[in-house]
């Protein structure tokens, strides 16, 4: 039996509009969205004023409607308006992944207690079906890793420096093209990765982080030499979340990373996103998409209310044997660091050195440092430095 | 609440050899492998004679055992095996593709009959969790179509073809490494990608077709000259099982096709699958994974047997809709096409000709065809003629 859908949709952006369009004006569901609540009256919209209103009381108080779509950029009033749509027994679908990483928790204890689903396929990975494949296919305790590129923004500069673009140059195109904010400190410096990482760690592992846990290094600080070594190597440069599991432990963690092409995300260039999921048996399988843009989003966002016709909810089964397990960033990494002067290096304690290199105006090490060393280090903040982990 | 399963396994190659090392070395579910049935009583095995038996009786009336797992190579006789399973209450896993594909709709009809579940996401793809995918995330009626590339035997060929090796070098080569059968005609001449393909595009769109009603079309009669000329425009030659639907009609066929660097499959190289997947909005999404060998498909059917604890069965939504849909071989395509003479090539009935080709010993044309006038055609068999679908 389908369950007929009544939906409040928060937020009327790219996202949102794609979603109206395809829902009101197809047959896919048996699903209508009933009322729209936007900020602000000003805006010139594809649809008539009619369709808006203002306040959010239209849509939570309105016993009709069952399902909540959330679609806006502020994670606060984000948190408000799930958690009073999850109170009102309503279903909710959001791609809001600050907002579902600062308070997984509570949100799922929400939903438990009144009984309804918290869905937010869209919030990784843009169309990819990562939260659902975790859930549901990798639903035993076989993981052992996953490897996201899950941020279309820094993968699109990260593709353009690899092609020999300086990083002001690829950063000024990506924002050209829309895939940049006009503040784009959340991706490049890797707390939208970070985010990210939080869910796909909770789906992978059980475990739920705070985002203060998870060490985040973004690509702000890249210079040219660094380039310039990878690409005589051969490496890609790749932005990675990843998240791993030995024995009790479970690690996770943003950072550059350089890969050779017997990766198989080393051809996930530009706004493309990808997760590897590494299993017991299986080896590596790639899953890749589109990772940004309203569209992959709005289909994301689309599977999920689809799912809501067949009461789909997540099951968190991994979370109840979660006991056992313990976060750690007591992890050793093989790395590349470059800066202006190898004296700022020192700051990596380096357990073992395995390349030193001293130029005229760089210098860059090549070793082993421990991750737990440096976590209380901004290194976003630290533009004189640039580091990379490297291949094994 | 899980299920304890016990399990009856019939086979112990390879796969089912991975198996029980994962199920009875570790404690990833509660269930065990209760009788294992073989075939042949001399065969040297890793595990003692103690716990093979001969007779499959010693399974199928055993009212203890609730979960079949069937991996033998004969599918007349698996055939016979999962159905009286079936009918005997006993949920069956399988990787049986050429089974599942001949007799599709009756084996459906007695898991329902017998309220149990069949599921075989090990047939297609390996690891690659494509039948799950389609089943769960795409459910609704937004999917427009699936590129497979399900052969990991001829897509290993095809690659080293694209580095330059002839087809019977690159055959035995892939023969000594394991992945070609002696008789290798199911993997070469496409009818294993067919079998593949028919449950890809039940899971996909609702339908099931008969085998027969599919066209299937080989990588036997590559010659050279045809590498040449993909190699000259930067074609990579890929075995796509495709299947397309548009409007209401579904197509779908197996052949050979050249694409371009942009093409989302391009780097899937050697004996690696992928499904690509392509939904209303989301644009392509590409699966990919380890699609052949023991680990990839025991890791396959470990995660069907870890759904079972939780009652998981396919539902096959889309087919509750698929009265309103129909199978056309009428759809027209670009393709090249070459032989030793260019009188061979009239076979192909062509539309429109965009370029002939005629050298001493070798003619190609390329143009447009329609498949409906060469369905009854067995290229497999015309060894003088090799054709491939260009890219749109």
């Amino acid at each position: 039996m389908r369950n007929k859908l009544n939906i409040g949709l928060f937020g009327f952006g790219c996202v949102g509009n794609g979603l109206y369009d395809v829902l009101n004006k197809s047959n896919l569901l048996d699903a209508s969205i009933a009322k729209i609540v936007v900020k602000s009256a000003g805006k010139k919209r594809s649809i008539g004023a009619e369709h808006f209103s203002f306040d959010k009381n239209d849509i939570l108080q309105d016993e009709q409607i069952n399902v909540v779509v959330e679609l806006i950029d502020d994670s606060k009033a984000a948190f408000e308006i799930v958690s009073e749509a999850l109170s009102r027994k309503k279903h909710v679908v959001t791609a809001n992944k600050k907002m579902l990483a600062e308070n997984l928790d509570t949100l799922l204890a929400l939903a438990k207690e009144n009984n309804v689903s918290l869905l937010y396929e869209a919030s990784v990975g843009g169309s990819i079906p990562i939260i659902r494949n975790l859930e549901e296919y990798y639903n035993n305790d076989s993981l052992s890793g996953v490897l996201g590129i899950v941020n279309g923004t820094t993968n699109y500069i990260l593709t353009q420096t690899n092609y020999g673009k300086d990083y002001e140059t690829a950063l000024a195109e990506a924002t050209e093209l829309g895939f940049a904010e006009s503040d784009p400190t959340l991706d490049v410096d890797a707390y939208d990765s970070k985010f990210k990482l939080l869910l796909l760690i909770k789906h992978a592992f059980g475990l739920t982080l705070e985002p203060t846990q998870i060490f985040n290094y973004g690509i702000r600080n890249i210079k040219p030499q660094d380039v310039k070594y990878a690409t005589e190597k051969g490496y890609r440069l790749k932005l990675f979340s990843r998240g791993e599991k030995v024995g009790n432990r479970v690690y996770g963690f943003v950072s550059p990373h350089f890969i050779l092409e017997d990766n198989v995300a080393y051809n996930v260039n530009n706004e493309f996103n990808s997760v590897t999921v590494e299993a017991l048996f299986s080896d590596k399988q790639l899953f890749q998409g589109k990772g940004a843009g309203a569209y992959p989003t709005a289909s994301a966002v689309l599977s999920d209310i689809s799912a809501l016709q067949f009461d789909y909810s997540y099951e968190y089964k991994k979370s109840l044997t979660v006991d056992s397990l313990e976060f750690s960033n007591d992890i050793e990494l093989k790395i590349y660091a470059g800066s202006s002067s190898i004296e700022n290096l020192d700051i990596f304690q380096w357990i073992e050195k395995e390349e030193t290199f001293q130029g005229k105006d760089y210098a860059y090490i090549t070793g082993i440092i421990n991750l737990k060393n440096i976590i209380g280090i901004d290194f976003n903040k630290k533009h004189d430095v640039f580091f990379a982990v490297l291949p094994e």
